[in-house]
């Protein structure tokens, strides 16, 4: 019987996987809900080249301990829950930001091809948004056209990047948003992926929808407290992740396995595959 | 200043407003919850000619108030949320199904040449997963390859479809679901598309997430009660739908505008967009 793509991803062996550096790990605790269930989300942040003037904020945010006390603002159906300081529009009330932060312009959404790395995964497909899509240590990565072209990181389903204000490089890192939608392409070059949830999504995706413009909770109670936000190394105690390797034979034979579903399940194959239904399988570093 | 999507709906005429029958309309009503809120949600039954075998179960399911006292028995985090008889899998105990319903065939999930519709509206994008995909009266449409081509509608976000066990023709409608994240078109083909929400999904996709196989609720009690299921037209007093036209002057400058984004947020337009990032825009009928 032909394996599953989940049964493939199983028998992927040890070398397969990649460590992910704890200081690439965000964990955000939302205050326990009202069955006193804790909350924790993890985030995977991007490893190089692509965004790391936003990461290098966020990562000054999260050792400054700023987020704490800050909530989730905004849940928009089908589109992002975003988080940060409440009162960030409003300059005579706002929360200061940590010394320190880059302002990061909108030339950085992309990198061209000096700056960007070879790819050695297996192609995706050529979608209606880039020339071409692949996956980079990882990530899921667009290509334009030409002969210099540009690459940006794709924003998928769980996809975390940096909201701002209508200047294309005011956005710090200090106010994220997390996609519970389908893929909202339009965004990339837009707006920086910073990285992707890989624990607790549903902590995220289940909240209350916002009633107000844009999905933006219309009274303070309605926000979602955060207790805290810590990258993974000064999380004492948290479990070690894992990626499968996107240069790996079981990625290769993964991918292919999402673009040709012939599990028992499935009748019709569907000879392709869009990158964002390729999600990267990430897991707790088993013990030996 | 270049109109947003939303503005170039908002200044449609009337006329390139479509009303969809009260009968194309489920409405589903979920228990209300811890707070007392009522949760209604509805669903637009696809017009013909796709699916019609398993909507017109559908509406003989709601004729026979089949569904009430059924439940939301799996909310799976960004896939689907998927309801009817809890115990539907167990012979023994599965509610009685009413009589009359027919047996849908395989070769129901798609039309062909002579029994599909010629195609008026834009061509949208050559995906992955299609040769050609288009808006037929409203509906997302994939086209297959070759002189007679296949033609299917198109799993998005939203999107409704009959669920089943191992054979193709398993399904009877009395066990649906609807999709909360990115679409997930190797169904296509595999499962019969016959509706999307139009209204309330915030009721479905905010759900908790099941914790077992394929988020499947473990325990009774975790499961959301569905009050009750009727066909618009046995609902009184409900508001009439509109959907826009897909063949309007109106959609084709609204799937220009998503596909190119020229609002000023928005410093770089994708130049194409993906079907299922085209939401057919749909309203409460304006009082005149």
């Amino acid at each position: 019987m032909p394996p599953s793509p989940t049964q493939i991803v199983e028998a992927a062996p040890p070398g397969d996987w990649v460590g992910i550096p704890a200081d690439h790990l965000l964990v955000v605790d939302l205050a326990p809900d009202a069955a006193g269930q804790a909350r924790r989300v993890i985030i995977q942040l991007m490893n190089g080249p692509w965004s790391q003037g936003w990461i290098g904020n966020i990562r000054k945010l999260a050792t400054a301990h700023w987020w704490d006390g800050t909530s989730v603002n905004r849940v928009q159906d089908g589109y992002v829950v975003q988080w940060g300081d409440p009162l960030g529009d409003d300059k005579a009330r706002a929360k200061p930001l940590p010394p320190g932060l880059l302002s990061v312009p909108q030339g950085a959404y992309t990198l061209t091809a000096g700056a960007a790395p070879a790819f050695s995964g297996p192609r995706v497909a050529d979608g209606v948004y880039a020339v071409a899509e692949r996956f980079y240590q990882g990530w899921p990565i667009a290509t334009g056209p030409g002969d210099e072209p540009e690459t940006w990181p794709v924003h998928c389903y769980g996809s975390v990047g940096v909201g701002r204000d209508m200047p294309p490089d005011s956005g710090s890192g200090a106010e994220l948003y997390a996609v519970i939608g389908n893929a909202p392409r339009q965004l990339d070059r837009n707006i920086a992926v910073v990285g992707r949830v890989i624990s607790g999504m549903e902590w995220l995706s289940s909240l209350p929808r916002g009633k107000g413009d844009a999905g933006f909770y219309q009274k303070p109670g309605e926000r979602t407290a955060i207790t805290s936000i810590r990258l993974g190394s000064d999380v004492p105690g948290l479990p070690a992740w894992q990626y499968l390797s996107t240069d790996s034979a079981s990625f290769a034979a993964y991918l292919d396995a999402r673009a040709n579903r012939r599990d028992p399940f499935y009748v019709r194959p569907a000879g392709g595959v869009d990158i964002c239904n390729v999600p990267v399988p990430v897991r707790v570093t088993p013990a030996r």
